[in-house]
């Protein structure tokens, strides 16, 4: 059973949640836009499901309500940015304004950040340059879930990588997407029915090629895209290790197996490299390379005769990246937003624990 | 059957072809050591083997042998050149060279190219930046052989990325791969073969999916990586989708299903949205984000701990993206590089063709 809420229900709601945090007022705004972006684009594992997540790591006292964000190193066209452990949901933004203020003086602009955490969706980040005519990257490491091929250990995060490119009249290509197979939403709606997940995923604790969607909580890992070795895994692996490089290793974050934990309850891992999650981000002017208006017109063009191409049997249409997402947005601002009873009941307890009244 | 040949042989074979067809004796130089590179790391399908190709594409007067190579455009941090139609195997590393000297005064430098063609192996690009102390990067779009998810029409190529990072006393980590499930190569070794494809590598003209390796010839179509849906191919879609929108929409080259063939008896497409082929490269400088000397540091141990992972059963290692293509270069260096008999014997009909003496 789904109840389903009105954006205005969750923003006043996720807003006070993030006030009583201890979050500044403009703070708690942009937390709570970044978050339900997520909801209202059909991430749902990405959206208000994880705010009792975040309460959570500020309870630890591994979220600061309070950080201040800063540049600690850069160049004309690149940064470091430090997150003080803030809110992934606040640094990222911070960082990535960064990027865009680089590329409007050096063309592009490049910012690499340490001490953050969980940043909701990477698509949230990216999509802020298309409002400057810029094509906008955003990438961040994770706590390890993901097996490289030919290996049984957790090292890699799920690593998403988005990337926003501005169109003219046609709306603008918007790639975002685990470095995964699938992403551990997928397997934790498949939990819920009780379904067993397609061969490819997640593999068991001793490698084994699993359909268990309860494979991670037996010790086994998520699968690169590619699933093995025959279909490419080893590109998966590449690609998430690219992400968790540029987040985290350029930054000083922590990499790899040692990326810290979302749930709170999970310990932190010994001898860490880094401090924090890392992120990575990217602003690319369009006029840095051709005229804006010439280049909006190619990509309409290419948006355009990609979506004419032939479709497959049994299906009436190609998708560009970016048009599910768009296309529930639009549904759920007329709709509302759907919420699993489990959130739902979660969202209320953490609402009466902290004193901010759950919409009805 | 094979037969070796040294790596001095080849070179001065392919050196006397290019300079048969006109190229100066640097730009021949450069053709050469970058399309050798592909033998000597083992990506049999982007060297000599592609020789005739280009000596074709040439004789049909695509290729231009003394091309102008300029920039057309630029900011602090970024670049497009017009190849000219010149040898992508030479505009390349003048590409390479650009976003290198943008990326000293910058931090980092990005250049995409119009007006190109085939420029050999992704990994050979953006491996320049490695003894600059960057981090290097590189990509290209391709004639149209893959198929969007849902679509079966052919409207990207396998438009390949290739990253290199470098590291302190590890090797670097160089990542080279094709956005599709496995690259048009790995079909033709079986064909030769007579042997099936994996499901999930190709699919029939209506969409089947299939095992036959002559699918393409069917006017089937290669898959994005993930192969399908359920397994992730809108993400290879997506990947293979920006590959093409950096290098082609970015610099004016042509895009999508409209990209130049290699093949120089297929004709080129009508109503070109652009010139050429288009490259993407880029370049950061380590120490635009952090201190080289603990950039390396970091990077040794990042190298090393992926390569103490544990691993599978069946499985004696995990490797590190670059491992298999260093430890092929140090065989061949040693051994030589083997070809099939039908690529040897393709090389000495060229070589008879235009007088240059091919090595027995």
């Amino acid at each position: 059973m789904n109840y389903t809420y009105s954006y205005e229900q969750l923003y006043q709601f996720t807003h006070g949640i993030f006030i009583t945090m201890g979050c500044s007022e403009s703070d708690a705004a942009m937390a709570t836009r970044v978050l339900l972006s997520a909801d209202m684009r059909g991430i749902d594992s990405h959206g208000v499901a994880r705010l009792s997540g975040y309460v959570r790591l500020w309870e630890a006292g591994r979220i600061n309500a309070t950080p201040n964000i800063k540049v600690v190193h850069e160049t004309p066209s690149t940064a470091v940015i430090d997150g003080d452990a803030g809110l992934g949901l606040v640094v990222a933004p911070f960082a990535m304004t960064v990027a865009i203020e680089k590329a409007k003086v050096a063309g592009t602009g490049w910012v690499s950040v340490r001490n953050s955490n969980h940043f909701g969706i990477a698509g949230y980040h990216a999509m802020m340059a298309l409002e400057h005519d810029m094509t906008g990257m955003a990438m961040t490491n994770a706590s390890a879930l993901v097996a490289p091929t030919f290996s049984t250990e957790r090292m890699l995060g799920t690593n998403p990588i988005a990337v926003a490119i501005p169109a003219g009249a046609q709306p603008p290509f918007v790639a975002d997407f685990a470095t995964t197979t699938a992403a551990n939403g997928k397997l934790e709606i498949l939990q819920r029915k009780q379904a067993e997940a397609p061969l490819g995923w997640v593999q068991e604790a001793d490698g084994t090629p699993s359909t268990d969607a309860n494979a991670l909580k037996k010790d086994g890992s998520l699968l690169p895209l590619g699933s093995d070795r025959e279909h490419g895994s080893h590109k998966g692996y590449a690609l998430g290790s690219i992400v968790d490089i540029f987040s985290a290793v350029f930054s000083g974050a922590s990499y790899g197996p040692w990326a810290p934990p979302f749930p709170a309850y999970v310990p932190m891992p010994q001898n860490m490299p880094g401090v924090g999650l890392g992120h990575f981000f990217g602003a690319m002017r369009v006029d840095a390379f051709r005229p804006a208006e010439e280049f909006k017109e190619h990509m309409d063009n290419w948006i355009m005769r990609f979506r004419s191409a032939t479709p497959a049997p049994g299906h009436d249409r190609v998708l560009i990246p970016g048009d599910p997402e768009r296309e529930m947005e639009a549904i759920r601002t007329k709709e509302g937003i759907p919420l699993v009873a489990s959130v739902a009941n979660d969202l209320k307890a953490l609402g009466e624990k902290v004193g901010v009244a759950f919409p009805h």
